[in-house]
């Protein structure tokens, strides 16, 4: 039996951890993948105040991580099958057992989005990633194509120009949709070039990317184009992970809350990407998980 | 002219910069003490997620404003006299110019609480201070009094153990207000001591402290304490500074806003310590300021 379970290990599950530990709450917090969810895969944290200079999202989730073990949450890599959230003592269901508290606050995110056009499953790892931190290397003198246009993108983009011999950002668009500062930092990296109001419609090839065709949104024209070897990074943005949280009314996916984090269901918090919000930033994914571990913790 | 100007360079107003200034648009902040605000003179910054380990309030704040310096903010050290916050521009005076700006975020947090005893004004900085992590040394290996039980006051407290040959912590109420973290390591702390439903009544001394007076909140009698050269350091809440902003509604001295930091005011926005909400954090603080740099920088 647990005071509060946290499900998700991102930044707002690991500080609704670290403030509901703090509090005196024996916490739990189950993650199916790494420390540091999201963040922890991209090139740099750029804004969170004040954040080491260049910190990447590798850095920062271990740091993330180390400064959870120290407070004494207990971290199990493990995945949630079905949650049982009335009721006073709520359950939330894994392969291995099941984990009961008073309190659980659903700090699982989003995950990335997939295209869904022939090619991407079967190239995934062989010149398809959604990874660049990881995966730039492998691409090193390359061509390199970024699918997106929104500041995730873009900043990957910007890194991957280090790498890659050419950029390129396809991005459905008639302009790229970042902030001003990532906007003027392409249009001072010559080794990037956009390819705007167009679509990746598909990718073939074997053990590498062979071809890609892009189609052109507004006169529907499909282009091949011939690159053996090259990458395709792709960041269409992300969907919640809600799937499992049918005892919650959803809007477009994701979890309402009140400004305490607190869902319609007593006793259930949602904190970070998963719930409905005005800013998306980690700094505000951080503050919704302090918010969720000491109003879960107070009552 | 500038789009955004800044009053308060804390967590929130550095966040708020930080953003605004990514959004592509011209950005002063304005701030009379030193960056970092509040947070910039306590000895260790705890729960603020993927801090580095034995992060204190100094090094937090320097790499605050080396962020800040590097992202392109103005930071002019002033003190802003007046503000006219109605109409379209508005106008933030200081003692040297009238900074306008089509858009103003108020950051400008709290003040400490003082006591408003006798020798308090005259004894700071002989004895008195407000500052654990800037004058503890001077206390080494003598006795040392912390007045506050909420968890700024018991961290500091815990802070002073290292230096002072016994530490009592005086509070008005019969237990500490802190979380229990800091309770259990106050426990673990044997120099430490709690001097419950008491307060601090007087101070005495000319060049130093030579005794203190403390009231029992329940029988209302005055002990006296002879205790030459001790160091007392004042915890004792804090004060929205607010005073400026009479063309706003306050509530309790503070600033009601929306979620997207929005005060009543168009234009006009509040993020951090100063505005009403549920949890003062520095996560929270930062967060605000990134929905509010955010915002401000979109219309």
């Amino acid at each position: 039996m647990y005071d509060v379970v946290i499900i998700g290990a991102g930044p707002a599950g690991i500080s609704a951890g670290i403030y509901a530990v703090s509090r005196g709450r024996k916490t739990v917090i189950l993650e199916k993948n790494a420390v540091g969810g999201l963040i922890g895969k991209v090139s740099t944290v750029t804004h969170y105040a004040s954040v080491i200079e260049a910190e990447t999202g590798d850095t920062f989730s271990r740091r993330l991580k180390e400064q959870a073990e120290r407070s004494g949450i207990e971290i199990v890599n493990t995945e949630v099958t079905s949650v049982e959230l009335m009721g006073k003592t709520k359950k939330i269901h894994t392969a291995q057992k099941i984990y009961e508290a008073q309190k659980v606050i659903l700090a699982n995110g989003t995950s990335p989005r997939k295209l869904a056009i022939p090619g991407e499953a079967e190239l995934a790892g062989k010149g398809m990633s959604m990874n660049a931190a990881k995966h730039a290397e492998l691409y090193r003198g390359k061509n390199i194509y970024v699918v997106g246009g929104a500041d995730g993108a873009v900043k990957e983009a910007l890194y991957l120009a280090k790498f890659g011999a050419k950029v390129t950002i396809i991005h459905f668009e008639d302009q790229l949709g970042c902030i001003a500062e990532f906007r003027d930092k392409v249009a001072q990296t010559p080794n990037i070039s956009l390819c705007l109001h167009s679509r990746l419609h598909a990718v073939y090839g074997v053990d590498q990317v062979q071809s890609l065709e892009i189609s052109d949104e507004k006169t529907g024209a499909i282009e091949t184009i011939e690159d053996a070897g090259c990458g395709i990074f792709v960041y269409a943005g992300t969907l919640p992970n809600t799937a499992l949280y049918t005892e919650l009314t959803l809007e477009d996916g994701f979890i309402p809350t009140n400004e305490k984090m607190e869902t319609a269901i007593p006793g259930v918090y949602a904190a970070g990407d998963i719930r409905i919000k005005a800013v998306r930033q980690v700094s505000t994914a951080v503050a919704d998980g302090t918010i969720a571990g000491i109003c879960a913790a107070a009552d």
